[in-house]
Formats: structure tokens, sequence, C-alpha cells
């Protein structure tokens, strides 16, 4: 495979590859970034960059850091049809971050709220992977599902600030199925019950 | 008025007075930090302290660098009684956000969600200033009301981050009333509909 011979150390190339691929990110967005222009600003071959990440959404979470891929996750969410879509939904948020990835990722909010760069690459990342799978796979009305997403994704952040990040009571220390039972139903409306007149 | 002599300037002792109190306030919390530790903190006499900032209520706000005073923000939503609140809540919060104090209050809620002295603060400031003021205000069964009003809250945490913190389209953009339309019913169910049983 093709490489450039600046970076010997595996290790070393794969860290200017993400550094590189966070500034792309940041600045021309997930689709205005190409595998193609982050090799090249990384120095290294377009091949390593898909030899070491395999896809561009590989690479983003990687640099992301994220700990877990919310599109994998959302699948067993998504897969089971609209009926209680809110509820699965919640539960699921919570069990991840209930879970050993729940500090990383609580890190990660932290930095897309205190730092414009994460910033703009959190708005990437739930835009992208989440709000558009969500859509997607629940077949919505094209015209409305941008809203939908919005509103489930404002509904979701504030739960997790409040549950995880900020911790404040009760939301904190509530049982996950007692949360699941009181904002399961707000995701749901806001999913598939009818939108007001805008 | 009594006063220690170590600070001469007023402009170094309010600052005094307010180092001490976001140190006690962070470590102690609202309720369990007294005007008069605060002065002995910053050696100045208790009633240079009321002097200067009236209530331990202000001297909170001012030593969160608010730049206003939800508490009074909220007396002109909730003296219309239940009917309509959740819609009145989400236009006025809107309505300060949008504001020229919007700037300041994204500032803030950065430092609370990425520093944990500013998050300590801040659930202190959310607890005691809006969510038994709300709780109060519109009466609400006193088992139910906290639980009422950390719905309410994340609701609002959520809906601030996107549009204003992380701003993520379509919630960034969105006209004012329709965000009202669309969040309003949500607010109101969270504050006046039955719970689930939990």
């Amino acid at each position: 495979m093709a490489r450039s011979g600046r970076r010997p150390g595996n290790q070393d190339t794969r860290e200017a590859i993400l550094v590189a691929a966070r500034e792309a990110f940041a600045d021309r967005g997930f689709d205005g970034s190409s595998i193609r222009s982050i090799a090249t600003a990384a120095r290294v071959d377009p091949a390593l960059v898909h030899h070491y990440f395999g896809t561009k959404d590989q690479l983003f979470l990687d640099a992301m850091q994220a700990p877990f891929d919310p599109a994998v996750m959302l699948t067993s969410v998504l897969n089971k049809g609209a009926d209680g879509v809110g509820e699965r939904l919640v539960r699921t948020a919570l069990t991840v971050w209930d879970g050993p990835a729940g500090g990383a990722a609580a890190a990660i909010v932290r930095s897309a709220v205190s730092n414009e760069m994460f910033a703009r690459m959190m708005r990437e990342f739930v835009m992208r992977r989440v709000m558009r799978k969500i859509a997607h796979d629940l077949d919505l009305d094209p015209a409305e599902a941008i809203t939908r997403a919005g509103l489930v994704a404002s509904q979701m952040a504030g739960l997790i600030l409040m549950r995880y990040v900020v911790r404040i009571e009760p939301m904190a220390s509530m049982p996950a199925e007692t949360v699941v039972a009181l904002i399961g139903p707000t995701v749901q409306r806001y999913l598939t019950e009818p939108l007001p007149p805008s």
C-alpha cells in the first residue's frame, strides 16, 4: 500500500489522520470533507485512511472519539416500527448512558457545548447520523421529518443534559423506566402525531 | 457602616465578595451559604454585603453573572394561571434568549455544562429559583411538583441547547411562534396533565 514516508509509526500516522479529519469536519462539515482531502492534509495516501478507518462515517466517529455509534444503536429502536418508538428510543438512550460508555459520552457533550469546533462537529453528528436515520427508517413525511427530528433531539438533549451532564434532581436519580414512562410519550408525539400548522 | 479596612476600593470590595460568594455557593450550595459566612470569607462586614447586593438571591445572581433574573421573568408567565402556561413559558424564554441578554445567557450555559463548579451553581439556580417558583405559583400537588418541574426543565434545557448553544437546524432558525406551537403543548402537559403511575 502506498503511503508517505513522513510519519513512520502507525500510531503517529493514525493520529495525524485524526487531527486532519477533525480540522476538516470542523471547517467544512461532514459532507464537505472528503477522504482524499483529509489524506492530503495528513500527508498520507487516501488508501491508508480507508485501511485504518474503513468509511468516512467511521473516521468521523473516531475523530469525535465517540464511544458508540448512535446509528447502530438506533437500528434496534427503529426496526420495530412506529408503535412505541418513543419509549424505545428513550429506553435505549438511557441504557447506553447508564452503561460504561456514558462517561465518555458526557465528556463529548461537555466539549460540544463549550467549544465551537466541537459544537460544529456535533451538529453534523446529530444531523447526519441520528436525525436522518430516524426520518428515513420511520418513513416520515419528508416535509415534516426535519421538524420532528429537531423536536425529538431537543427533548432528548435536555434529558441527557439534566440526567447525566448537569445532573439535576429528580431526573438524575430517577429509575430508567420512570423516565421512559414520563418522556417516551413526548418523543412518540413528536415523531408520529400531527404537527400544528406553521 | 462597619467594614474591614483590607480593601479600600469599592470595586475591589465588591469583587472580593463575589469571589467569596462563588466559592461558597459552589462548595456548600445556596441554602448552605450564609451572607455572614461569605462576608467572613471576603473579610468584610455582613452589612456591606447587604449594602452592595441586597438579598442573598441577588448576590447569587450577580455571582453567576446572570444577565436577568428568571424568577422575575417567570412571574408574568405564572400569574395568568394554568391555562396556556406551557406556551407562555416557551414564548417568554424565547423572547429573553432572542433578546440582548441571550448571548450572556448562552455563555452561562456553556460554563455550567463544561465546569463542575458552575454546574453545581446551576443546579442550585435551576432548582431554587425556577423549579420551586413554578411549583408554588401553579399550586401543583407537592408530591408531583418536583417531577413536573424536572420534565419542564429537561424540555426547556434541550430547546435552549439546540436553538441557542449548539444551534442545530431547524430549531436554530425557526420563527419563535412556530417553536411555541410545537413545544408549548409538551410543557403544558408536563405541568398540568396526569402523570403516569411510577
